[in-house]
């Protein structure tokens, strides 16, 4: 496996299995000398942590952090900053009995056919738990880019086609279907405001391809659309024109409106239904399982800062390779 | 600007404005002794190049190239391979009325706030004709992985949000809006056949995350989805787990379904009817005028090799970091 | 700061301070399936590590690694393998009345210059502590390599530019001089064998330039030459082309030869005679002050791991370059 | 073949064969709206031709350049700047004979294994002609650098261990062994002076390692040394540590003295004496042969514009990362 590293000057490089002794992330690139807020690093992976509202799954994990490197006096250091994370609450046990066999959904078959070889337990580098590395790093982005009035905000637009639902109508859709075995999908919105204008690289580092790749490389997401998006053929050239449509981007730079996309999240794979299973010894045969174990029965909540730190991270590069990286003042 | 290079092992750099001497792309970690069929390459800029059916815009752009190194006696030298197209056919004067005005819906804006300076004879790097360079170098791509079997295709699935028209219906519509001085966009499919188990990286360079990167890279697209995409928020989880709905990506690796997945490409920006431009030496002053020149109602069709191109780019470069580039042999 | 990432398609991440709860190394890019021999890690480590021999500090480096991600039952799994050493044995004090202060000869003032801010506990980054993460990363490379058939050695030329003196002869020189205060330097050989013809790359990244790169990375290090080097204009053209002049390099390619390189090592600059130090907060003012602490008057012996394990990322890397990364076998 | 781009914020991409239709570089990353001077480039290319002095081969290079992208109204637009050499003057028979036999001294062998196939005219991408790439970037770099007072220099110290010799004394040495068909090499100083404190990145890229990757990645150059290099062995920690032996960089960052390197130059290894050839077809067996055309006896005065590029390319390359690319004002 290759290319754990993400972005240009301000790159990322997370590293660490599910169930293996940590995971962390090494963020490179960070202007010196900027003082760092640690509790709201903890409140955003809060919001990520499964088991913090009803509509997550039920595991404990433990989601409290250790800033190991790059970081003195409560300063950035200019260093690599690195921010670790001690896995314990491991129920390896639950991945034991389908270790065979390849989950329908996942990239069990993929991984096997790969590398000949998997970390079984949970998912390896596939597993969910890889997104605490992307929230540490974008709340210390997010902080960054504050400073300099630029704000990220991300909201639910819809959970199984519903819209516009309350918290607690969601929570309990959610729940029904979480009776059943299953999960749910929905469709997110992120804004950012006051970016300049200009940010992006013209040609194939555009503003919008950046962040596409960003976003598509979270695991549940399968789609992005940026201002009119899909809908954009209902309208003529001269209607599209107007403020508002383009998403805060024209021709892969930022236009001086406010960043606006939206993501289509999956309903998560793992789901208690009895399904198909692949065996990984004999990829012709299946053999009838259920998943068991804790899983999200819908992760739209759960992804939403998952999704402002990996733009955050983005905003930031982009900052940085039109202004270069003072040091701030002592 | 920066960033004009695409790819992790097989990397493009794409050069040239509209109206310079020359636009090219360097392609370089091209296997060695892979023969290389040039009429394929000039096949596929046909079906990009303006004028070529009556859908396109009347300009007669010189698409013939010229491949000046990397190349020798038919064959791929592992060296560059570059392909040049020199410009011709340039009416620069169409431009030289609005060079002090940011065109509606283009980079004008963001590139003068930037760059404080742009060529503004056609838009230069953010004009269309930059993707000539990515057709030449997709053609290469398609070819060597054509060799393993490896097929992509695409076509139109609507237009102004009608889908399943016959070509002349669509050349019909798009002559009625065309009459108005407007333009339109639609909804394209791009699909790839036999992909090898696991290609892509499990992380950030997820197979998705990069088509996605490489994709809205072009001027025109707005939006990408994979597989049930954004309608799979009306699935249930068992649902989206079966065969036909990753869209043949599962955990970012390739997971041996038919790669699929569908673009939204907007409206282009440039139309002729009278609109709001923005005065570029006084921001908040707007004038009306209206764009000359040819130019494309509808670029649904010219694309295709495009969107072809840079899937294929993206495909060879992943085959390449789990195979290597091992020589053809003599 | 940034680029604390090397290598193309094997990179190393390290992070760390030597005053810092840890320092690692992500390797990202380890071929799957291949056994690793944890004891060979500790043993190049060894090797490393101060106080192992009279000729090295006397300091006690915790210097004992875990490895934290992509291993799992004794093989890559080819995700990131992670390794990390916790620190301890810290005697910050030593450094605290020093830190308003640039020592002669260490990155000090630059630092300061540059991030306005610095972890003055023991040089930060610049620490000669960080070398661990590259030994580490190289002794998993270096079995690889060997897997092959290649192999990587080193050994001491000269010190104080006395060739060819026995260990016994060099320790007393070093001890020596360690009672006066000072610090000695000398000359390094590097040599690796059945390296496969043709490694590199023909133009910027030849492996003569890689290597250098590599090399040159290492904090000591002043000086490298391949092949007759700097005395090859004591000989003819023909002279010079005849086996045994190149290095093992031609044309930036590994040519069949054995790979021979030579290194400058300086004298470690923390030597503690009084010196005269700037004052960071008055850069044209001096003081007369000492380093005190625990100091190597001699990185020659520690050293040869760091350059034997940077050689051999080096030449791994260009092996995938190549053959790409299959997979070993279960 | 691979990695033809060099940098990591300003990157130039070099493509084309001495006997292909052009060679070319493409700069990408200038700041947009800076003035540039195209005879200075004339004039720093004029020092790399072949023919300019007596000392160097008396072929005819037609190295008039042409920039087509990237260049408007004389100044850099922030697009890719790129360069463009027409070939002409080929000889291409001079090669013919010894196409199937490998060239002591040369990439020939290594290619051939590598590749499998190579364009033997020359020696294709190995050939020095790659050089007037080099050139022409760095002098557009060296323009911006000046214009920050940063300027950059190089002379010879000696020719076949001759020092100090006067430029009409070394051409007497270098005709004596060009009449006997053999070619001298030489040691070349470079220094570069106003260099602000702070640049490099501290860890794997030093401004010594990123100077040392560029340099040896020019063909004839065998070894690298900075400051007191290899002769610091011969001082104690104390000495080396005063102003002047640090060569400029301290802990990989500029540390505010000159910076000061020496070169290896080997003997160019195209001589027209008869040498021991390798058979292609069958490694094992040589063949007497001899070179014949025009080379040169000895590169030390073409070279030197070409160690002042790369070495500008590398400190506006750590500039930029430092303090981005801010365009010029109108």
């Amino acid at each position: 496996m290759s290319f754990n590293t993400f972005g240009n000057i301000l790159k990322i490089t997370t590293f660490g299995e599910s169930h293996g002794a940590m995971l962390g992330v090494v963020i490179d690139g960070l202007q010196s000398n900027f003082p760092i807020d640690t509790a709201f690093i903890q409140k955003q992976l809060d919001r990520r942590r499964p088991g913090f509202s009803i509509n997550s799954t039920s595991r404990k994990e433990s989601d409290t952090f250790e800033i190991v490197s790059g970081f003195f006096n409560g300063k950035t250091t200019g260093t690599p900053l690195t921010i670790v994370f001690h896995n314990n609450d491991q129920h390896s046990n639950d991945y034991e009995k389908i270790k065979d066999y390849a989950r329908p959904g996942h990239a069990d078959l993929a991984y096997q056919v790969r590398y000949k070889n998997r970390d079984y337990r949970g998912g390896g580098r596939s597993s969910g738990r890889e997104t605490v590395c992307r929230v540490a790093a974008g709340a210390i982005a997010m902080q960054i880019l504050s400073s300099q009035s630029i704000t990220i905000s991300s909201k639910i637009i819809s959970i199984k086609g519903k819209k516009n639902l309350s918290e607690k109508e969601y929570e309990q859709l959610i729940q029904t279907y979480k009776g059943q075995g299953e999960s749910l999908g929905g469709r997110i919105q992120v804004e950012a405001e006051n970016i300049p204008i200009g940010l992006g690289e013209p040609v194939f580092d555009k503003l919008d391809a950046l962040i596409s790749h960003a976003i598509m490389s979270i695991g549940a997401v399968k789609g992005i659309e940026f201002g009119s998006g899909f809908a954009s053929e209902n309208l003529l050239g001269s209607e599209n024109n107007k403020i508002g449509h383009s998403g805060g981007i024209s021709g892969g730079l930022s236009d001086g409106e406010k960043l606006h996309f939206e993501v289509a999240v999956k309903p998560t794979p793992s789901v208690s239904v009895v399904q198909q299973f692949t065996d990984l010894k004999d990829l012709k045969s299946k053999k009838t399982l259920s998943i068991t174990g804790r899983h999200d029965p819908c992760i739209c909540y759960r992804i939403l800062p998952v999704l402002e730190s990996m733009t955050a991270l983005v905003l930031l590069d982009c900052l940085y390779a039109v202004n270069g990286r003072k040091p701030g003042e002592n």
